[in-house]
């Protein structure tokens, strides 16, 4: 996979492509990645790449000629057509299922902006995805286009060994994860739960999936409808709230 | 304010906290940024800082010295307590609103875990808030951290300057924004529309507030519940679901 990421502050990636999974999914070769600064593309020689909004206003605005310059140049390199991701605060909200769609793809070019908005032929007529991370005002799309590549890349084959794919896979049953605990046993007079140190596997299997149950009933109730749940288990469900609001 | 992060790649920060409005919020001295890596907190000799799970199962899970003694060092030279923030799937959903209501502290620490369940005991007996950044896998804590921290700092009195804070105001109306254009006014054969080139405040008022209602109905319906409208407002927003339902 080839990832591309257009900005206007490049020094931002360097920390974060070049440390942990993404900094070892490089080394293996199972990804590219480059952040590119698209001031570069500017046709001006000041080096402009925003200007005044029409209609007045407020803040800058993203000129089209450097980005779409920035994307054909990238996509001229490329044997399919890239997909061409804007992050912003519009679009389609991020969810595992988005990162497991891109994760099918061999190039991806993401588009940041930073305070300013962008003009809306970038939007119409360049790129594939919208995509928002969330309901908060960040100041550009660099971290999340950050929080993106790293949800992708990790999906990649041959990227996550054994030892970092278990615990992480919070989404993969639908409930929220049961709580962990490691040694010691006692710890300033907290304890490990004893279901947890009675060696008894069908018993910790048990402690476990309602330990899961009750947290996301408790957290994320909206979870539950989408969960694949015994009968059992929303009987047991049921019951749990039902003493709840009684108290 | 003061912020904290505890985390295992404090490498990962240094880009992010140094560029852009981190960068000139620290440099105004708004706000003190470190990154801190708690395995110098580990109580043996080989710094190891996680262990197996109890009960077993794949994957690692982090001590609680380590943390506990991070967290407390850094609460002794505090003179507030702070708030000690847990980023995790599990938490509650991070929101502007959020945001607000953390900017108001003087001193947050962030644990960020990586790879890793975190043992029980820290989200029981050491933290004050457990925020997630949205239903997503990501391989750690550090992302989220620098997100929520950006969302933060920008709203401190004195980071954003006149020119950056207009565009990126995107939930204080309650709606999607409007689309932006700026020149040249035509790209390649795309115009920007007639109404922001009129110079007719009034109208370019009108249409920038339709065009806002219009793609919160298509992309965002959800806000509408919450946003602030006028009668009228409502009343055309029926009208144009109606019209669009029938095609």
């Amino acid at each position: 996979m080839k990832i591309d990421v257009l900005t206007l502050f490049p020094e931002m990636f360097t920390g974060v492509f070049n440390s942990s999974i993404l900094g070892k999914a490089q080394e293996k070769g199972i990804v590219e990645l480059s952040a590119i600064n698209f001031r570069t593309y500017s046709n001006n020689k000041h080096l402009t790449v925003d200007d005044y909004p029409y209609g007045g206003g407020g803040g800058m605005v993203l000129k089209p000629e450097p980005v779409f310059a920035a994307v054909e140049d990238l996509q001229a390199q490329a044997d399919e057509p890239p997909r061409v991701i804007l992050m912003c605060p519009q679009g389609e909200r991020f969810s595992q299922r988005k990162a497991e769609e891109l994760s099918q793809y061999k190039h991806m070019i993401f588009i940041c902006g930073h305070y300013e908005g962008y003009d809306e032929r970038i939007r119409q007529h360049l790129v594939t995805d919208e995509i928002s991370v969330g309901d908060y005002v960040l100041t550009g799309g660099e971290l999340p286009a950050m929080t993106v590549i790293d949800s992708v890349v990790r999906l990649l084959p041959g990227v996550l060994g054994n030892e970092t794919s278990a615990v992480t896979d919070s989404y993969s049953t639908g409930l929220l994860e049961y709580p962990h605990y490691t040694r010691p046993a006692v710890f300033r007079d907290m304890k490990v739960p004893d279901e947890l140190l009675s060696g008894h596997h069908a018993n910790i299997e048990k402690w476990r999936r309602q330990q899961s149950l009750l947290r996301t009933l408790e957290r994320r109730p909206d979870l539950l409808e989408e969960a694949e749940l015994t009968d059992q288990e929303r009987k047991w469900l049921e019951q749990v709230k039902r003493s709840r609001d009684k108290n």
